[in-house]
């Protein structure tokens, strides 16, 4: 028979799937005998059978949690709902991965009319007792109830004003008693009925609202962002109540054994003193540094310090804790390995390579390849920084700057997002509800919350740049503006944030790109020692190519031609060819635009440095590269000689139902052999070109576009080979190059045996192939995808992250078969997915090659290589 | 070594393969010991050889043929290019299947300037001798030097016009031997070389001739219609000439064992006196029946008939023969299984088993199921034809009646019949380069030819309706008219033509369509006797489904439920629906559909007496209910209570770039579920409705389209179960459906183990799946289509015949998944290639229990599954 509850002494740290992550480690600090408040965890297979029974905690799971519940209160001397020696826990959640701030939680449950005259006399604190109470009821209507926050807030409000008090700590015990009264008859209004006393209906309601929250909006949000499937469940943590709140001899607090931000080995974090744990982290108060509490309670924070000390060592690696003091005595609430920024993450990882704590195998699979991205984002241009003076400064609580127009919502943030204009998010403080609108951010401002607030964590989490605890900011939602320093910011404005130095600029400075070095470098350089996957980059320009390879860049896996089409002195020409009636026409046209493609090849050649470059022949349909409006139109015709009416003839003749699945790709060569023909030459004229003039070797890589059958693909490779082998005989060199295929259609991946036998190299274009084995346009999926994810029927962009059970399927289909039929041939990935590290790692296990993502991938892609070789070793 | 060339003595009839059907007939006879002129087939492998070598006749292979060559002057003791005693020699072309008028003939090779006076003393007719030489530089300038025709023709009018005669017949010795001057002379200016007058150099030009034309536009074409693989190539059969045209006891004909157009036993033919092959199959002259034959030459007569039924007994079949009277001699030059009309088809088939010749499964393979159609198509109404008047009577050559807009191109007939007119095409006579345009033509009317000319045998292949040899009819096609009787008819106007009576109408009259009996409804419930696949039909309304009843549907495998909003008095609340912005509003509108909807269901049910109906939930897109034009949209708004612009701004939001990939299917169910809830309760109630009045047992397949992921199959499913089962409850009475899916998108068949445990069915939607697999769109891939065609890439429309090699991969796959996740899963396809017979018997190979198709494919599809049957058992 399953079990279904754990005390925290039944359990350890290696158990996280089945106890979640705070669970597990709860029981392991229980293990090492540390000072841990008593509890029992609800295992995530309780939540999953939640769900198997329709929303139901079975009545074996509720025996068995009443059972612990029994050990508890004799572990603890006490009793759920007794007045005179009540027990009082918390409800936490706890999943497998941490998501924090995604899941609701309450505390003080246990508490009624009764049991909390019974608290006031036992702790001979009034206050504290109706304090406690108020905070339960008002936790309690929000999460299990689901009753709107604001309602409490005004009710507190309102009787702060009729007192004409401003802060909560002035409120007297009657007034806290009015708030309760308050509080419950709003209950019964919105309920129906009285607030419930009996402790054991409180707790089953919690741990039900603990296993609703995992459906949440925000949770699903947040598992799509971060990869965590839904099926895991969460744990639910029952936890003997430890009180921070009880006097000046009371506090709470979070620490880091590092620095979350820097990676500086030294304890940081931050206490406030008479507190409850949600006021640090709701960021409500600004709380102190945990080096103020060596010199206030040192002898608290010696024990703290050496039980981090102890954690970080048994864990090895740095750990996020949560403490409280309960009248001088020291409680641990939480340990995990702590969220931190990119350059800490790498910083860290170095530092306990050289501590000696850990391997280098083990240093790389510790970064998240996602989060280097923020090292790899915009920095302020050196000059112009110079020049610039801070507005003020604040909290550094997410590194990189960022440049972008002031939004005061969420959905604001969403909205001129959608625009493509950069956003900075500018609020009192954030919310988990903001998620979405932090997300499509380039910065965040908040005037509340420490480095620990729900803004700086999340930011961090994301890689975006944040600056918190802004004081000096005034913010007015309503009129949509801010004050700072008495300058009026409205929305719409432009203002720039430095989330390394905290610095806070009202005007507009321009980014640049950052480089790798330092950590960066020497642990990018471990993952290249052990990777097995080739990392090549998307680039269609030489500039594109160069910072490709700065990045570490082993080559070009798709240099796409048709970008080069769009140029103002080329598209003349390229409209000249689609306008054309005759093959002659379209012969002479073509020849103009030769010797602008063949000078890209040559300076993508010469950036490449005899690396090897795949170059893609013309995919998009013709009709892309027509012009749309009247004006241009007109300008068109009277440029071409032709009628306006000339011109739209062709945009009718070329226009399409679904031009996704048209005229596009190798199709355009089977019906205009002439366009292949001259990309070939182009192709081949550059390298001869360039290998005569540098000496260089060059082994350019022709790649045929949307081949869906081996004889579409023999009669492109045939133009290629007849133009290139003529060419090459010309010029008097020699000169090798391969001709290879995208599997990009169905079909193609089913046949790909007989497809291999003709190419050289395969390789997957997962977003085209995504579209057709989903049926799903890319452009239009957006609208309807929405529904699927809040439905809980996707948990993920299948255009970001590779589905491995349907289109992973026909890739793997295709690498059997086509190394069947060609065993030395060549496989890659050239979609997006090529830089998500879920897709790197499966494209290592199903055997390809190399994979090949835009240059700001690059880095990520060679780390998740490292991470994928290590996992699964070949 | 392969061998390349056969002596007819060294093959026989089983060799098809190899040899052709032409070669292996011609080595059957001789075997037989009939008098076939002799000679040599050059096989279908040297075809395929010659193309792998880059279209050359290797000289391996041509060292054969003259080996073969000097075989067969040995055996007739003449001598290739000797003037006293020549060699002369047909050259044909033969493929595996008969592909009549398809491939170039070439006859009397071996003439030059010396021969020929050689002929005219050995024959001592000088007139024969040049008429022949004349005829061979005509057929190898246009065949082998592929020349233009026309040039020759104008020649001989020239020398005609200057004589002043209007026959052939009527030119004398000298204007013969004018003639090949001047035919040599034209030939010498457009080639820049002389004529060739090595013999040798003739015969390996026309072996090339034939090899290449096996990928001439029309063969491809031919090959394409009647799915015939390239890749089987034509055999070569070079056979020594028998002459029909040296005088009045010299004649050719070619005859049928059977009427071809009514299967009467009974030997049906033509021939013609002191004429060649070519003149009784172009039509030129208009021949003797071959009845006349009896009275003018009864020996000849009497040898021919016993030849004749000595081979319909060994081949068990209706055979369809060419010879050749040299002198008063018989020589048969060709045997193979006839073409017929459908009802002689099924005659034929039936009285050989009545005959006791073959049996009833012997009888079912011979009858090609695509044949069926022209049984099914439209005869004249009774009521119409008895008022109408026909305007002349000609030869009855393909049956059917049909009625259409007079064309007199193949270009004009493709050009109407793109604008939906039905369209007659009328000609002279036809020609290989009509075929096209004869495809889309309703019927086929020619002023020359018999009922063996080129029209009569290509329309009677085809299935279309043909009167031919109407010489009352004086077409005038620069003026695009004809007169009859005086009468004008000019292109665009309306003629009706019996094919089965050889009237012509000149107005215009209904058709109505056929009934299955006689002949064919005894064939058929053969056909239902042995087939193991079940057979339904898609149909929307209750008179298609008594239409497919009456053509044998065992049941609805597709019912559209999209079809039902389009009309006048739905399509108002459909587009309510669509406007709504609330669900509320969505479900206000939803409820006036329902009444509609429940109504069509239990009409179709009534119809269906209790066979099974699968109901496929609402699929296009919303926008194809949305009006476009300006003056509906503006209709729509008012009617709607809403502004012109409240409409656009709904057109834009459902606007989508790939509609085909975009929201739509069950993507609709899940953004809005109130429209499956309706639709369940629309065919539920009806259901209960139904069962209650009439006690007939109704169990709905409720089939959801689109399905990619088992997680939105359950979502759909849950609604669909939820309401479902709450209609059944209140009714008080016991109903079952099923809930199943369509797989028509790649995804769904790469996952369908998953999929098949929640899906009682599943229904190869092979339309969309090879869409999707190609990434083809179909309303866009025929403007490209044709260039793969053209260019040899693709040999037939994977729209039309299902691709086993990729679609069926995927098909294949979800059958093996789906039938191992649930054994008694129920299988069908319900695409178009369900009416396809490649298509059904690739279904009975894979497993699928049922096909459905359009009633009108009914009967086709249940011979295909009865020959799959045959020829694969399960």
């Amino acid at each position: 028979m399953a079990k279904y509850v754990y005390l925290f002494s039944q359990g350890n740290g290696s158990m996280k799937e089945l106890l979640g992550g705070k669970g597990a480690n709860l029981a392991e600090m229980t293990n090492l005998g540390m000072p841990v408040p008593q509890g029992f965890t609800i295992t995530t297979e309780a939540c999953t059978k939640y769900y198997e029974d329709g929303a139901m905690v079975s009545p074996e799971i509720e025996a068995e949690i009443y059972d612990s519940l029994k050990q508890l209160e004799e572990m603890a001397g006490k009793k759920f709902g007794d007045p005179n020696n009540p027990l009082l826990v918390s409800v936490r959640s706890g999943a497998r991965a941490s998501m924090p701030g995604m899941m609701d939680t309450i505390l003080n449950l246990g508490l009624n009319d009764e049991v909390v005259v019974g608290l006031a006399n036992l702790t001979n604190n009034e206050r504290f007792a109706y304090d406690s109470y108020r905070r339960f009821i008002q936790m309690y209507s929000d999460v299990v109830m689901e009753l709107p926050k604001k309602q409490f807030e005004k009710i507190i409000d309102d009787i702060k004003s009729k007192k004409g008090v401003e802060l909560d700590t002035d409120l007297d015990i009657n007034d806290l008693k009015e708030m309760v009264v308050a509080f419950k008859a709003f209950y019964k209004e919105q309920v129906g009925s009285d607030f419930p006393s009996d402790p054991r209906e409180q707790l089953m309601g919690s741990v039900k609202a603990v296993f609703r929250s995992w459906n949440n909006e925000r949770a699903i949000y947040y598992r799509r962002m971060n990869d965590i499937p839904s099926s895991w469940g969460t744990a639910v943590n029952v936890q003997l109540m430890v009180f921070g709140n009880m006097g000046d001899d009371s506090g709470t607090g979070v620490a880091f054994t590092r620095d979350p931000a820097t990676g500086e080995n030294s304890l940081f974090g931050e206490y406030l003193i008479n507190a409850q744990g949600e006021d640090v982290v709701a960021g409500i108060r600004t709380p102190q540094p945990i080096s103020q509490l060596k010199e206030t309670m040192p002898e608290i924070y010696n024990e703290f310090a050496s039980i981090a000390k102890r954690l970080e060592d048994h864990y090895k690696d740095m750990q996020d804790m949560e403490f409280t003091i309960e009248k001088g005595k020291l409680y641990m609430l939480q340990t995990r390995n702590g969220k931190r920024t990119a350059t800490a993450a790498l910083k860290i990882a170095c530092d306990l390579v050289d501590e000696g704590k850990i391997t280098k195998e083990q240093a790389l699979i510790m970064v998240d390849p996602k989060q280097l991205d923020a090292l790899l984002h915009p920095q302020f241009d050196a000059n112009a920084i110079k020049e610039a003076t801070p507005a003020a400064s604040a909290l550094p609580a997410s590194p990189g700057a960022a440049c972008g127009r002031v939004v005061f919502t969420a959905r604001e943030a969403i909205d001129v997002n959608q625009t493509g204009e950069p956003v900075i998010l500018v609020r009192l403080e954030t919310s988990p509800e903001d998620i979405e609108g932090m997300h499509v951010s380039k910065g965040i401002l908040t005037a509340r919350g420490g480095m620990t607030s729900h803004a700086a964590v999340v930011a961090r989490g994301m890689g975006i740049c944040c600056v918190s605890g802004c004081s000096a900011v005034n913010i007015n939602e309503e009129a949509c503006q801010f004050t700072l320093n008495g300058e009026v910011v409205r929305s719409g404005d432009f203002i720039s944030l430095d989330g390394s130095t905290g610095n806070i600029y009202l005007e507009k400075i321009p980014t640049v790109a950052a480089t790798i070095s330092g950590y960066f470098g020497r642990f990018m350089g471990w993952a290249d020692e052990v990777k097995s996957l080739e990392v090549r980059t998307n680039a269609d320009t030489p500039s594109d190519a160069n910072q490709a390879i700065g990045f570490g860049a082993q080559g070009i896996g798709l240099c796409r031609t048709e970008h080069m089409f769009f140029e103002a002195d080329r598209i003349a020409a390229m409209r000249e060819m689609i306008v054309s009636k005759t093959p002659e026409q379209r012969i002479s046209a073509l020849k103009k635009l030769l010797p602008f493609q063949q000078s890209d090849f040559e300076g993508i050649y010469e950036a490449m440095q005899g690396r090897p470059v795949t170059i893609r022949l013309l995919d998009p349909p013709l009709h892309e590269f027509l012009p749309t409006s009247e004006k241009d139109i007109n300008a068109l015709a009277q440029e071409m000689n032709l009628t306006a009416e000339d011109i739209k003839t062709v945009i009718t003749e070329l226009h399409e139902f679904n031009p996704m699945m048209g005229h596009r790709g190798c199709r355009l060569a089977v019906s205009y052999p002439e366009i292949a023909q001259m990309q070939a030459t182009a192709i081949i004229q550059a390298a001869v070109a360039v290998k005569k003039r540098t000496g260089m070797n060059v082994v350019p890589e022709i790649m045929i576009p949307l081949i869906g059958d081996v004889k579409e693909l023999n009669f492109v490779k045939d133009i290629i080979k007849s133009t290139a082998d003529e060419i090459i005989k010309i010029s008097g060199i020699e000169l090798s190059y391969q001709i290879g295929t995208m599997i990009e259609i169905p079909r193609a991946a089913l046949m790909a045996d007989e497809i291999a036998k003709n190419a050289e190299f395969f390789s997957f274009g997962t977003n085209d192939l995504t579209q057709m084995t989903y049926g799903f346009s890319r452009d239009d999926a957006g609208k309807f995808l929405e529904d699927y994810y809040s439905k809980n029927i996707f948990e993920s962009d299948p255009f970001t992250k590779l589905d491995q059970n349907g289109v992973g399927k026909l890739v793997a289909t295709a690498v059997v078969l086509g190394r069947k039929a060609r065993p030395d041939i060549h496989l890659g990935i050239c979609g997006e997915h090529g830089g998500d590290p879920s897709s790197v790692e499966f494209c290592h296990r199903t055997g390809l090659d190399y994979v090949s993502c835009s240059p700001f991938r690059v880095p990520i892609a060679r780390l998740a290589a490292a991470q994928a070789q290590i996992k699964y070793p070949r």
